[in-house]
């Protein structure tokens, strides 16, 4: 099966000159997604994950779907103000200004195991933020996965050291 | 095992005046998140579905769970904007002016047996809109479920007639 199959090309979206790829018809089909879950899994074997963080909003779908299919717990990454508990937050910059995330301070304990899931690697600062999140709370990052890479972002510079994998890189 | 143990109440949250009910400790646990999934799918057995909505953004999670589980494909409902490619929408009234929801034209076929989710059934609003949005694509709702439904708000007198299931009533 040909999962790149299941990305759609939208042209000029969220704005002019970027092309968006939709996850929707991935997400539509049964045995895409199985396929893809599988995908992410392969890489993890005989390796123990307690917790999968996803996040906002797309890395929720398979962000869920690994923590069930590895028998871990989930925790969802959000914009402000959305996680009603208490949080922690990290910041990181945009094109222009910045934007934060927040994860629930009782989320992770000292020495778990995480996952860390989203959709797409792109520029990689969302990505380095939630990383910061984890081990603000002391958890320990098994690897970083995304259904994509952006490579040409160079996003990975940003999480060096850090273990990445992507099933489909463009 | 009592699932209620794994919502946790939050008081004034998102404004005074308001009991908030957490999700986020029934996805942290791996045992109350497939104990829930069951009490959810043992209500449709016998029943074929084809595609599971589930609505932005809390009902995303149980909602591509619950499309795994059921090897139907899964389709987000979202906010304004967030979808990328072709969208119809509908419209519901809040306590001061109205919201968008949104799905994607393809989403749906005529006379595809529908699941809709959603995290919490509380006036209705939302849930009627999706329904709205779910038949003017042709689909067919098999039944509308949710985590919890709060009673006391009758949301459940805006959606007569569909079969309606919730895993637990406040």
């Amino acid at each position: 099966m040909d999962l790149k199959q299941y990305f759609r090309d939208i042209q000029d979206f969220p704005k002019e000159g970027i092309l968006f790829k939709d996850i929707t018809p991935l997400l539509l089909s049964p045995e895409a997604r199985e396929e893809m879950l599988e995908t992410l899994v392969t890489t993890l074997k005989d390796k123990k994950i307690d917790k999968v963080v996803g996040v906002e909003s797309r890395g929720f779908f398979f962000g869920i779907l690994l923590a069930q299919k590895l028998n871990a717990g989930f925790i969802p990454v959000r914009k402000p103000k959305k996680l009603p508990y208490e949080t922690i937050s990290a910041s990181y910059e945009l094109e222009y200004g910045q934007d934060t995330l927040e994860m629930h301070i009782d989320a992770i304990q000292k020495g778990d195991k995480v996952l860390i899931h989203d959709d797409v690697l792109a520029t990689g600062g969302t990505i380095k933020a939630v990383c910061e999140l984890v081990e603000k709370l002391g958890g320990e990052i098994v690897q970083c996965n995304f259904l994509m890479e952006l490579s040409f972002l160079t996003g990975r510079e940003k999480i060096k050291g850090k273990e990445i994998f992507a099933a489909i890189t463009y």
